[in-house]
């Protein structure tokens, strides 16, 4: 699979095609159009032709995608043909809700325990998972092959749990504190900034109201 | 202000300044050059000179930019010179995730009230909010005023919020259900799509490994 000349924009609009084969997939619809994906999805139909022929062109003249294959082809390049073991960080509101999403386990990212520094929280079993305390995070990625961990902690946390990462085998990270760690390079980092994204919730709402006004 | 010219990719940009700006104002620092920013934010001193010179230029050679001068523009384009009243549709945990964030409310984002189908939330207080039922939504969001709608319902129930939210004045939905929401094209939506962001650690990691191998 040649996929490192992919550009990142493509590749984040790829889950977006996964989600909505899925959808196809459940409603039993096994082929479709660029056009009727189109329709679908919003992109126009010649920038879905684009994005899949990076992938070697699954659609076929006439016929359109078979959305099962392209589904599974697209899984495949987002790594979906492994599972992954989980760990969230910071047990609060934030890491409860991680925890609960239910669509995540089904996607192959098993959830193993989650950590927290408040002994209110530890020892709680949330989901099925139980919250331990921070001091045995170590010893447990270690033991458990831990793929990913989940950082949910208060801003002022989140940076000594990347550090007791790098102390690991650990190679990536998804973030939810609004920070950006600093982490060596060979550790992947994705942010859920929320504050980031509500910012231009007003920014595009302060441009609404000024076209009616 | 004449903002309508200025790329997304700048807008999207512009939450990370306030974030760091705001860092720097907390630590008393009062002015900055782009090549400490740059240092700081990890965007190239030229980019940085390029994105900020869409506001009018704020630094000034020899002296940089005036920490708090550049803080207050960027709120003001980012809609930050007025407060928003918002609700959350949907009490479950990533609801009160959000409802416990209390930089939101820093920001001017006052959470006014919770709405939710589940009889077992209906009447919660959290954080000093009511969980009102979904009933109650119209009636409540017309005579409060409400700004923005953070949808955090389950995928299924998502849709139904929306098509309230059309009967309403509101012209804003920060959303946080696994689905794109059909609505007139004057209300902004913004999503919070955490599955398509967990695929692409997924793909990156996928990538980090293959290297290694």
């Amino acid at each position: 699979m040649k996929d490192k000349n992919i550009s990142l924009a493509v590749i984040r609009r790829l889950p977006k095609y996964h989600r909505y084969l899925k959808d196809l997939l459940d409603r039993d619809i096994t082929r479709i159009s660029s056009k009727e994906l189109s329709k679908l999805i919003g992109f126009t139909a010649s920038q879905i032709r684009q994005d899949l022929n990076n992938f070697g062109g699954f659609g076929q003249q006439g016929y359109g995608y078979n959305v099962e294959d392209l589904y599974h082809e697209i899984g495949k390049i987002l790594g979906l043909t492994r599972e992954y073991n989980v760990v969230i960080v910071g047990a609060g509101n934030m890491g409860q809700a991680l925890a609960n999403y239910a669509s995540f386990s089904r996607l192959g990212f098993n959830l193993k325990a989650m950590f927290d520094i408040n002994p209110k929280l530890v020892g709680l079993n949330i989901n099925g998972v139980q919250v331990y305390d921070i001091d045995e995070f170590n010893a447990f990625v270690d033991s458990q092959d831990i793929d990913i961990v989940y950082i949910c902690t208060s801003r002022a946390g989140a940076q000594d749990v990347a550090d007791r990462i790098q102390k690991t085998n650990i190679k990536a990270i998804w973030n939810f504190a609004p920070i950006d760690l600093k982490v060596k390079n060979d550790i992947v980092v994705e942010n859920v900034h929320l504050i980031d994204n509500l910012l231009t919730v007003s920014y595009f709402l302060k441009g609404k109201e000024a076209d009616h006004s």
